[in-house]
């Protein structure tokens, strides 16, 4: 039974010294069955593993048939918005939690992965959003993707911001707060979920805009199509930053504006055959069992 | 300058005396604008018009080519759960408050409704829900639309009600609460925001799941695609009901089945030009103007 | 070492056939240590109790000096809104979950509550509400306890309750809402919580308001003095009810006046020594543990 | 008619050019109901006031017997934590916007402080609270008054922060979020509303803390008594600040523990007969009016 995917990337979580052993383990099973494994250059360096060839990070997306990612949904933060511009799927290992996007327990991963590798998978594919800010009247200064989220955030002044957001360049409302949340489906059980948003479940076509801790009582959560544009421009303060998946960031000036779009690719997440989302939610939430 | 709509039919809402005025003076308007106009059999009789041909209520579906709204939101939902099924458009105008879908003042109706009859218009689909109540392994035995939302509650007793929720056969939750909403983006600035809910633009193909005072602290709304079924089992509870736009409801008895799914047809809404979702929120949610 | 208290009234969660055991075991422990045991009737006569003097429900006031409860948080209000006026300690026994009243497990129950009868005990003093309905000008018709909460609430009709409150006779607001929850801090950890009112302290000398699904977006909890007087003024609705405790009610009537007065006395409570509210809290709401 | 107080300070908001003519207004007014008038001189200064002797901001509570405030809640917050040590009342003028505690308006301010002068006013006790940041065994490092709320908040790194409370002593819960707020019942209607805290009544003895986007989703509101002190034990961060009624703030380091305790001293607010804290509550929230 051979690989239908023929160069495989692994990735792993930083500075986690127990992922030496489970990363060589993977890598010779993927090799008995066809497949050519690279391996991102640092983590390589981290564990000493010298005997699988290296890939710079930057490289990844045009290299690999298929990422496989070894640790939390941080790691698969940072892979989503570097293979995602080259259509590349991804599959998620986690080594220890369950997490949302890392959805395979270490214990069952030759077993489970050997079985995607043959066909047995259920793809999903999830949209990234993509920013841009404007300064001035001059050239755009910014562009990065976010494949949770984008957070307008007061910085450590301590006061609010002040802004207004346009949706499809139609004024939607001015805020005073401690900031805003442009949340994709994925993102919506992370920092918004914290903030009082909703969950949507990830194959919905949407974005949503959390306000954090807002002045005004009756300002609520809003999901929009994610054909939609939306502009942030900040009205008033000297103190206010926009992060992206709170992994990079940038500092913003009175009167930028900030446009995020869906990004034109989606990326494809591989699950096991069986996957639920609800039953992940459950778990991660502690909802309710089955009364009946 | 002729009517796009041959055969309008009006309908009003019910006891509000100071609407006689308005039907009879609009019935004018466009009757010279060449409509064939027919009026609601009830509301004819409240306001004692005898010179318009009356329709009733059930009729108005396999006669209109255009009904017009003269009241507020509430008297909207009865109309459309009434002509969903024929796919024929509305024109809402409000007699007083400004309403979600009731969006033309009374005082600009004959200058704004003969402008629309013309084509200066932006349609806007709008979704429905379709329940089933399936009871014991019998035949179903209520069918009923929605166009806010269908809502399980306790009944007068107090106590909390138990079920479970099932999305696309997945099951998702066991819950115990004071009931749960299942809205649509239409309803989803009513009494689902109210319950914390978010707001869903109404071009969103969604469905919300909101929780009425969960036990469980961790219990959140959820946003699907529209294209999902939801099922709710009544698991134990002496007092439960559903509610369908809270205009019609229905007894729960546990192990009951309610399946909910998207009615087939869109309910058709003409806005006049100009018309923004946004500016309507807004003004209805007292949300801040614009600082800059 | 005998006992502090001379008359102990045992009271037992009804249906529950695995309470006969543990009730005649505690029974004969607490004569050992000198002690005069009844038990509460109905529940002798469920489990066939004959060889221990019963009382009746009603009399348990005017004979106990201790009344030791065994079952869960619902047994322990029952019983509060009785004794309280009497001024007779209680103690709680769990024969199951973790209560947030009834706080020693079943298994250490011998152990403990024979430490607590020599003085290892912590005492802590907990309000109540005393309501009275006022009707027409006429006589008060309804006089009720409540321990949790004193609950407003739409009846079967789905329909909104429109009302407002006065404290201390000063107007506070008018609200359209499923209704209003008036709770005592120990109140402050059920149905309030649900609804998103704040946890009080049960030392804290205080009432709360929490609305339940207020149409006015900028409506919030409020906590007053344990001293202020709440008055509520159904102002429009067909079906409205109050609820004591969730465990009686009386139907309310437009322009009803309900007055709610912390009772004149507490219900003190005994604890084992070493008791920590928040050890409590964070199990029944699983909060994080230490992080240090 | 004399005035019951003999100096009298009056405070100005800052950069308010408008403010120049009512302060001196207003000081012929009390100079001629026999009151020695003091002007704090930063404010004396950007008025060009001349013929008023100043008082330097810090030697405010040495020399008055009343301080009256023309600003708004932000002016008053900084005039509260320099007067309470000293127990002189305050008074409190708007101009502009009503405020919270600067509730007489400015175009009645002659005619009301006059009648305030000779006696018709309501006092009002409001609590501070004192905070000693404690770091390494070493010296307590920093003392600071907080009038609204003592707030731990991330810096710009935009990461959550980790930290543990403990109420007199007993471990409360650890925590991952955007910060705590802990406030007194004045700061209630600030920030920790923003954050979803109740409304505490200013007479209520009490505290609150209110978590800021906590990750856990049954982490909610707790309302203590103000004897209580809390301790915040600050676990892992790199960068975590506290902020003094957003006035001040403080750099903490991990494992720095922070006590709050009560001032020993109240802030007392005089306000005019006819002074209602629901009055204001209902104005500043658009809650609805008399129904009936």
């Amino acid at each position: 039974m051979q690989s239908l995917f023929k160069t495989i990337v692994l990735v792993g979580r930083f500075n986690t010294p127990t992922l030496g052993g489970p990363l060589r383990q993977l890598a010779g099973t993927l090799q008995e069955l066809g497949a050519r494994v690279l391996i991102e250059a640092e983590v390589a360096a981290e564990h000493g593993i010298e005997d699988i060839p290296v890939v710079d990070r930057l490289a990844i997306g045009k290299l690999a048939d298929l990422v496989i990612v070894l640790g939390g949904d941080g790691t698969m933060l940072g892979v989503a918005r570097l293979v995602a511009p080259y259509r590349i799927p991804v599959i998620g290992v986690n080594q220890g939690r369950l997490g949302f996007m890392t959805d395979i327990p270490l214990k069952d991963m030759e077993r489970t992965i050997s079985g995607m590798l043959a066909g047995a998978f259920v793809p999903e594919e999830r949209i990234l959003l993509e920013t841009t800010v404007k300064r001035d009247g001059s050239k755009d200064t910014v562009n990065a993707l976010a494949f949770n989220d984008v957070v307008f955030s007061r910085g450590s002044t301590g006061a609010m911001i002040e802004f207004e957001i346009f949706i499809d360049r139609q004024f939607v409302y001015s805020q005073r707060s401690d900031g805003l949340i442009v949340s994709t489906p994925t993102g919506s059980t992370a920092y918004a979920l914290a903030s009082g948003g909703p969950i949507l479940h990830p194959s919905l076509p949407a974005i949503t805009l959390v306000p954090i801790c807002p002045q005004s009582l009756s300002n609520r959560p809003i999901v929009i199509n994610d054909t939609s544009e939306v502009e942030f421009l900040l009205t008033r303060n000297s103190d206010a930053r926009v992060y992206f998946d709170n992994q990079s960031d940038c500092e913003l000036r009175e009167k930028d504006r900030v446009i995020i779009r869906r990004h034109r690719n989606t990326l494809r997440i591989l699950h096991p055959v069986g996957y639920n989302y609800y039953d992940m939610l459950r778990d991660k939430l502690h909802w309710g069992e089955k009364l009946l």
